[in-house]
């Protein structure tokens, strides 16, 4: 069985995520998003609560999905799991940069490690978390860019 | 009359805004520039001290541009003030990706009004709040990048 | 009255470039698309063909837009019709540095036409002619890429 | 039977082609190189001699790889070879609106095939087949960009 | 004494080019202009004509600046006039995929050559020289970014 | 003797930094890396490591280099060590922007500094100080990426 690895802060899903999710399945026997701690930055979601917002998205519409968190390396991760495949997504606006230092890293921690970049439907090809975020603050106003149980979580939060 | 928002943190404002706002004003029948808390960064001048040093620049040069301060979403204190454009500065070193987030967001927030990006001039490609900021620590010198007011304003707050 | 040129090739027309007419009727009292030879490649269409195919979708939804053709430099056309500012599209795809280096020209020439960019809809983010050409040439499938006149005259020309 | 299709016009294939290939082969059962003709381009080697040299590569080395050429459309060979994935090799130096570009137009004409990208070796993030062409012209040094049947195959047609 | 060379199409020099020039004659002992044939494109002035066009602005204001033509590799080249450094100019709209395929390239072909890069005066982040001929063909106007002997060579040529 | 300034935060010096060093000394009698303090991050290591994990490399491998550390302007510390010339790398995933603002900024300061940019080994195109921090906070795996007395520091440090 192929197991591809997805992972990320996902500080919330968004559904640019989740269409490069569904993307994914479709490629692979099982895919794990496995969200990370994320030391960098303060996350605005506990890693517990962006699990439960990660996992209420996959019951239904994902069955070949699902979801950890790690703590450490992705390359470990991905070998604790059996995974042989990271998945990115790659928008217009990726930080490319960012993504292939990742890369190069990860295959000269693990060279039997992939990593393989598929692009999300070009409606979220502006999607970010930190954006989402952000308008969240001022307005309860749906843009589209999360699932609703996201968009719930961020009013209850935010405003 | 046709009103554009100019929005930003303008900490302080350099002369690549002033020239992005000239080139505004010869476009629309009213320009605000609206000046925004930006919570992300600590400014080196509060919000009160960015718009006097604004406003010190429009009284002769800019009549029929003006200067607001505002804290939440761009699109609702650009519907407040009644404009219907969002002017941005594009430089050959924007952060693109960032611009276009916004863009599509304020679109999304707002359908009706429209984002505008305008070139200055070569001389200005280059020039940041930031960097003005980061140079003036260590230096007195004038290079030419801010209009005096804000090169005298930085020399009594960094010197 | 505010008049704006939308110049280019237009070989032929797309939804694309349709969206960032739309974008800029509402800007101006009057936009113009400027279709131009382009000497350095082989237009698929006649530069008359491509005017009718322009005109045709002008007639019933952008009633404030007309069409010209033209031969020389933007600058000149634009004065000769009156415009004061040139329209440009601004995808995440483009070229900047011909956008950027056509702008700043043609400031050289004309330090009185001003070049604003306008982003289209993300829908139009990866529309090309040159691609739509490409394509047409083995297909007749309707990408959603370009009008139905065009589709039609793709498909008479190509296939 | 999972089946890519990395599609190109190899004219020649360099070491960068084959180390992307050689990833894909650890990721589907088979992976089958489409050669194709590039009606935009004159070619140095014609498609017979390009599919030899790629076949010459495949037969010790890749034994789930496997070489066909075609003339139209990527999606409808990758339709007749039974392939679900289209594979492309994103170098830091990729072209990637072109690439997009590509990957949308062909997401438009059959959603069901993804594009995934994956990174080649550093050592050949900087190799294109016409570059190494342009050298060939002037010079017979190996610079291991290119497998030795090509380096072979170009010293006999350009020296 | 260090020489390094400038290896370029320059159809025509441009004010670019020659700020580039001037301040890679502060740092080297010699600098020499290298104009190759450019066999991929047709050239407006013959390699003679490109030559005198140099030479002409060479005497009086760059005494340790020397110019050749040459036909074959750069590294050659450099290697028979005893350069050790190759010299491009990097403007925010260089192709930069082009400037690295080329500088490593140079590498593999002679490690001892090392390329280096420097920025021009912003006045010239938008010249080219194709651009600059495209605009000659419609106007005699002087935009400042060639020298008056190339600006007097155009106007014969293209008017 | 023409002196270089390699400035930059070395936090901690990486193979990439030393390649770079490398090419700059056979460029120039002698080649001064300048530790800064950055004092917008947070270092981890102190500036006195860092020099000391520099001088550690330059003793026996780069007999035409020496180390200093500086707190101010580039330009002004370059005055201080006679050096006319900055060298930057130029990696694919530089911060281009930033690169060229802080050329400008220096050329505006300072006319008679020429910022040279150089390109490393394609090895260390995605080398970063700040990756290499992160990853080894996790693993003690030699990635190659460092020279061995920053690869002993980063264990004592992290693990």
């Amino acid at each position: 069985m192929d197991i591809a690895l997805y992972p990320g802060t996902f500080d919330p899903v968004t559904n640019g995520h989740l269409d490069v999710l569904s993307r994914a399945c479709r490629l692979f026997d099982k895919v794990i998003i496995a969200i990370t701690k994320n030391e960098a930055k303060n996350s605005l979601f506990s890693i517990e609560e962006r699990l439960r917002l990660v996992q209420e998205n996959l019951v239904n519409d994902y069955p070949n999905a699902d979801a950890t968190t790690f703590n450490g390396l992705v390359v470990e991760h991905a070998n604790d799991v059996g995974a042989k495949v990271i998945i990115r997504g790659l928008r217009a606006i990726s930080d490319f940069d960012y993504e292939f230092q990742m890369a190069q890293m990860n295959r000269l921690l693990d060279d039997n490690l992939e990593t393989i970049f598929l692009m999300p439907n070009e409606k979220y090809f502006f999607t970010s978390s930190s954006l989402v975020k952000q308008v969240a603050h001022y307005t309860v106003k749906d843009t589209g860019l999360v699932p609703l149980n996201v968009l719930k979580a961020l009013r209850e939060r935010l405003n």
